[in-house]
């Protein structure tokens, strides 16, 4: 069995009281609308920053401000398996994602696949 | 006279005693080799981890870790004054390139054009 995965989106995370005031200025700094959905208040959808790569503002009860990023997958539980075997460490779990910290501590995410076209064109294949 | 801007890299950023943790891990993660160059020792470049998007892992003399994002310009100052007219605040400057804060404290850096077709097919334009 093989699967793919791919740097797919880019996350500024703050406190949810600086929420608004970070939407408004990335959305402004990268020229792109700011979209909220009903499902997932803590968002803020500003489209592709650039093609291939999202670009969201996270409102989170942690300590922040801090970026994270996402891998997507065509399977999550392989990818992260893969990735806690390079030495990465699980620490949560949130609707269809993974949350994991590297060997130095940075936290990232593993998705399901968000941007299908260039997740088509430009994943890895791992075997 | 207009410019413009384009979000070009990921850098992430840990102590300099887990620069080699760091690179092996984000080497394989995303299945790029590290190259090195003797210029800037502080970084180890893994290509484009999507079309258009630099990969980096520094090494710094700062608590860590953190991921910060550039944002490339074909007019390094005009970007600046165009991000600090929004709110960021300038926090030092390197070589070519400028370092701010947003306006909730996230870390990010101005720098000069990285990537010439991306930034010529997909950099937005400032009046």
């Amino acid at each position: 069995m093989t699967h793919r995965s791919r740097l797919t989106a880019v996350l500024v995370d703050v406190p949810a009281s600086d929420h608004d005031t970070a939407i408004t200025f990335w959305s402004a700094a990268l020229g792109k609308p700011a979209n909220r959905v009903d499902k997932y208040p803590e968002y803020a959808f500003l489209g592709q920053a650039t093609p291939g790569i999202e670009f969201m503002v996270q409102g989170t009860g942690d300590d922040g401000p801090r970026i994270h990023i996402d891998i997507e997958s065509d399977d999550v539980e392989a990818e992260v398996a893969r990735l806690t075997a390079l030495g990465a460490t699980e620490i949560g779990r949130h609707n269809s994602w993974v949350i994991l910290r590297d060997p130095v501590g940075t936290v990232f995410c593993v998705v399901r696949v968000q941007v299908q076209d260039a997740f088509d064109a430009h994943a890895t294949t791992w075997d």
